[in-house]
């Protein structure tokens, strides 16, 4: 462990259980390993609490990496997402992942393009007044947050960008304003409505038919104003549409509705399935 | 703590993580707290290893109970279900609820409700020799762990019994030879072949219109059988076509086919599926 200099590990949080049993096709599996580091960012001028998802059983291979899935809001996902990547590496229906969960202080600073102060009713609200951090965040992530993951973990060069609601269009955002930086995306419910659709006229300009993405993206909506009279859905719809009619060469894309779960629910179902989508042709290496 | 004459608690794995954020409807949430205790059983004649979700927000009400959920093959799907659990019922989507994690040690034995050794293929199979084990293991939970859950930790008299595969067909028969013990089950990827369709024969008899059972039953295939030379799919279609016409009075119930899913990738969507169906009226108590 390098690097200590400007990363503070304070707490390492380790269960290894190793049990015995003799099962129907099933092994057992008890191996759950979660970190929970603080970055002092000097970017944000603030420190980062960072959860950190190891797949520790993989880990005896020396010079094995593993793909990295950066996470928004972990507070709230980072549990079931780290399950889901133990249970389905371990059936390997999914490689190992590492997962740095990223815990937010000021979500609508961090996790908005722009500056505005009109919610989501279209009514001013001051407490919007943080917003449009989003740029200075991609920094924060690209000159340090990143850095540190691969400089600490046995990270490979695949990286996944998640994210939910704001963090939805913050991913998006993030896709195409910093290509480089991730290969693949997932954005769950993208709050496509923020500042007068901002994120809808970036992908208007940015989704020709010549651009090329080499990229992966999953996006997804839940009942979200299916029943209401906004336009939660249909924004996300006319992101679908810009996709399909427009395909960029060489962008794997999947839109999922769910009109039984919640903008809360929603979540749970959907990161399952960006999982899924993301490694579908992906096969296990073949044993020695 | 009481009762610990005959059960020593080991290992108490506690993770209480308080963190602060100004987010956008999206409070933090960081509790999760699972215990591993060991129950010396006089009944099995041997030591069995339990996981416990605890839903620890709400305990500081001292009145408070919670439903309780005895898992099996706890070793496999434990953090996934404490995961969903944590998450839903901190939205006020489901309640808190207890989950009792049971760690397999002989599942053949244990999650079988008859002697055999003919195997899926209708080979002989000697390793299915201890099989036969579901009254034995009804009787440990019955006199052994239920009352210690019920010693030490805030329960409440609902509860709900889960398994895959063997699993399946373990909640299923103790729904018809011992309805008293729990109120909800769930049957993920039921064995109904097992034993010449054993249980499909008891379902047979069981489930009469007259029958009376206050009860939930979730169940559910993946796409085992599907596009296969075996009766896996069609055996639980011929239960749920006895559930339908028979209805017994009080039976509320659900199937569902995901034909997506593999027998191992399944519990992570069925079993999120059955705790939405068993809560589908629950409503959160109003506040005070």
């Amino acid at each position: 462990m390098s690097n200590t200099l400007y990363c503070i590990k304070y707490l390492i949080l380790f269960l290894l259980l190793s049990l015995q049993s003799k099962g129907q096709n099933v092994e057992l599996f008890n191996h759950i390993s979660n970190e929970v580091i603080t970055i002092p960012s000097k970017v944000l001028n603030e420190e980062r609490q960072i959860y950190i998802h190891v797949p520790k059983r993989e880990s005896a291979s020396p010079n094995k990496t593993f793909p990295v899935l950066y996470l928004l809001d972990g507070e709230n996902h980072f549990h079931i997402l780290s399950a889901y990547i133990d249970y389905l590496s371990y059936y390997e229906i999914i490689p190992p992942i590492i997962v740095v969960g990223i815990i937010s202080k000021d979500r609508r600073k961090d996790l908005t393009p722009t500056k505005s102060t009109i919610d989501y009713f279209g009514k001013i609200d001051s407490t919007y007044k943080t917003s449009g951090g989003n740029e200075h965040f991609f920094q924060f992530m690209q000159s340090e947050l990143i850095p540190y993951i691969e400089t600490n973990y046995k990270a490979g060069s695949y990286k996944i960008f998640a994210g939910h609601s704001f963090g939805g269009i913050t991913t998006i955002n993030c896709m195409f304003t910093h290509p480089d930086m991730f290969n693949a995306y997932i954005a769950i419910s993208p709050s496509l409505w923020w500042d007068n659709k901002y994120i809808l006229k970036l992908a208007e300009n940015k989704l020709t038919k010549s651009a090329y993405l080499d990229k992966i993206i999953f996006y997804s909506t839940g009942n979200e104003g299916i029943n209401e009279q906004n336009s939660f859905h249909t924004d996300v719809l006319k992101f679908d549409s810009l996709i399909v009619n427009r395909t960029p060469k060489g962008l794997l894309y999947k839109y999922k509705c769910y009109p039984e779960e919640s903008h809360m629910s929603e979540p749970i179902v959907a990161y399952y399935d960006a999982l899924r989508f993301i490694y579908q042709d992906w096969k296990p290496p073949l044993k020695k």
